[in-house]
């Protein structure tokens, strides 16, 4: 059975237009990576820009290279390199603090739309305030928690609701302010329609914000033609811009003479180095810039982001449906599907890239494969997670990943003692 | 005369105690750098540790690595080595995020701190509601920028106060909420008394927040015996850890049991991991964390903080005050005074690090002396301004920083058309 599936893969490996980016990767040997959602690897390109910034622009440039290696011009090459993986504007997208960090900042833009909008029309219509930040249970928790911490801001006038994923627009109405949703679920895959639900939304006159963490990358999306508002994304996961890399944020150009949102720190300054007492927002996406940005980190993202230059994120997207499909297919085929329970979406058309399996031994399970070369990734209390970036998974590594995780199931070695250790992170 | 000058250097290096830690960084030869206040230069140990992260912990770890190699466990370990710098305990200080960032999460917390008295205080006393912050004139714009951001989300109920370097105290009353100072002027040197001017706030029921941008790693102070509440700093000026390295926070542990800020990200929960809905602030600093910490830089930052193991303080505050001293001393008897106009104060005691001189063409003067291997900095818009880091800087750096200068003021080099070019940034 596990050879047709190695001829199989093998097929489709020799028929897959990505195969070659692998190389651009500095993966282990013997190792299958599918915790690219979690943590992308690093490209070789991006080793060496560390390299540069560190040793050549750092060491013995100094502070010259602010302007001789434009430093001061990373956020917006970072986001212009980002923005057509995603449908934008190369003036639409900022790279900048934490996806968390962000969305606060996109909250507040959000809500400051809505009241502008609000204190325009009030002499003219009895439109209620709008009293209502939604979005949906299950999102990945920083997400809400953020929103939390607004909403407490506004204490009596604003409330947070998490809505069921399959219910969200029949949920909206004109009380809400803000809809601030994942686009693909972190745990279980499932992928929202930004198309569909951001028009039921903006028929309600509510302001969509969207968070691109397990989207951008993997999946292509057209913030353009969607007519999404604000979006934010990830930088460490499918953009490989190692640990803690810089997020991104996205804010449709038709709101741009009205971004207004309250870290207004000197680097979203108009004239940050005209050092004026009164805060003056930049143009444009610059309002989004708070501090001094994380010039190495910056730097390394923007290296990484080359690995997209020529790819089509249409094939990118081919693939990874096509891979978490030949992954189903596998288990099948191996008889795992009856015990490890698949909680993602079974058709492929509203699944991420990646798979999401339950079992109580979830936590062992995983670290018996890391054990055995394939990073798997466990979240918590009892989910197996696989990820599949295409640019460097090949359908060859899903079967011998399966092949593994066969050997795991069939002698339980996820039961040793070793594997059943828990450690604080994952 | 310069002769001279040379020979009380020669004599004030080979007592230096602090001469011998210069061979732990990477300065590019013959370069004078007097500019660590805007950006320090790298260690050796920061070189290999950058190397570490990217080309083995990212590389070949990766996942794995926020335990093995403690990533997760990063900001709290970088606070605990920056903590002695400023007599704090290792729990009351975190690395994360930006200075402005930091600030807007303090002004919450001080505001906080002051709604929950005024409302345990209410029944009791006749005590009017605080709504002034109160911040220097002439403060780095950034800290008024934010503090601006944060006002204006209380609308009609905060106003925010320029008050003069030199009487501040004077302008506290009642009325005042927060005081949000900067210890060393960025552009003057001037230093505040941070003893002093806490207590006599505290004295008021002011909340007190100090920005040691221009302090940290040069000039020692004492957050426990002084009694600060709460205070940011940076991570790339005398901490050297790189162009936009994290900064940090410090909070006294008498506030930990009521910290509250609103950038509620999922790292500063008490259990990140666990994913529940609600969001519960961590324990002490920890909630102070937001997103995800960027490990690169951070890692970079850990290893620069080793260049103080063993390191004496005073030590560096004494040669921190002979620096500058010195420096004046050389331009007097070079005849410089006259026509660069020293806006740092004369006595030492109330002087950072650092000096700031006048002048209608700084600007073209500074890139001049760069041009001559001698890094000093401009600020908009007739300020030079010259950083004296005792690790690094020699006494012999000063006469011959003080011998380029001269040649450039008596032959008005920096008329030259290649000088008076601007650049964005500087």
């Amino acid at each position: 059975m596990i050879a047709s599936l190695y001829q199989q893969a093998e097929q489709l490996d020799a028929h897959d237009p990505l195969r070659d980016i692998k190389a651009q990767f500095a993966l282990p040997d013997d190792m299958i990576y599918l915790d690219g959602n979690s943590l992308g690897p690093v490209t070789h390109a991006a080793k060496e820009r560390a390299h540069e910034v560190v040793e050549q622009q750092w060491q013995t440039d100094l502070i010259k290279s602010w302007n001789q290696h434009n430093w001061i011009g990373l956020p917006q090459q970072v986001g212009a390199k980002i923005a057509p993986l995603i449908g934008a504007h190369p003036d639409e997208v900022i790279a900048c603090d934490s996806i968390s960090v962000n969305l606060y900042k996109l909250l507040y833009a959000a809500l400051a739309i809505q009241t502008q909008r609000f204190n325009e029309q009030f002499e003219h219509l009895s439109m209620a305030r709008r009293t209502r930040i939604v979005t949906q249970q299950g999102n990945f928790p920083t997400d809400g928690y953020i929103a939390q911490g607004v909403v407490e801001h506004y204490a009596q006038t604003l409330t947070l609701d998490y809505v069921a994923e399959d219910a969200i627009v029949e949920s909206l109405g004109l009380d809400v302010a803000v809809l601030m949703l994942t686009h693909v679920n972190y745990k279980t895959g499932y992928m929202l329609d930004i198309a569909y639900i951001t028009q039921q939304a903006h028929a309600l006159g509510i302001v969509v914000i969207w968070d691109l963490a397990h989207t951008t990358g993997v999946i292509p999306i057209d913030c353009t033609l969607w007519n999404v508002d604000f979006a934010v994304g990830c930088g460490y996961k499918y953009l490989n811009g190692g640990p803690g890399a810089p997020a991104f944020v996205y804010a449709a150009a038709r709101h741009h003479e009205q971004l207004k949102q309250p870290l207004s720190g000197w680097m979203g300054h108009a004239q940050p180095f005209a050092f004026t007492q009164e805060y003056i927002a930049g143009q444009g996406m610059l309002a989004f810039l708070c501090g001094t940005p994380a010039v190495i980190s910056m730097s390394i993202l923007d290296a990484a982001l080359d690995v997209f230059s020529g790819v089509e994120m249409q094939d990118v997207r081919y693939k990874s449906a096509q891979l978490t499909r030949f992954c189903l297919l596998c288990m099948e085929a191996q008889g795992l599907l009856a015990e490890l329970e698949c909680i993602s979406p079974d058709d492929s058309s509203v699944r991420g890239s990646q798979l999401a399996f339950t079992h109580t031994q979830a936590y062992a399970i995983c670290q018996a494969m890391i054990e055995k070369g394939v990073v798997a990734d466990f979240r918590a209390p009892n989910v197996l997670r696989l990820g599949f970036a295409p640019l460097y998974v090949s359908y060859h590594d899903i079967v011998r990943s399966v092949a593994v995780l066969t050997d795991i199931m069939q002698a339980q070695t996820y039961l040793d003692d070793v594997f059943q250790v828990k450690h604080a992170v994952t």
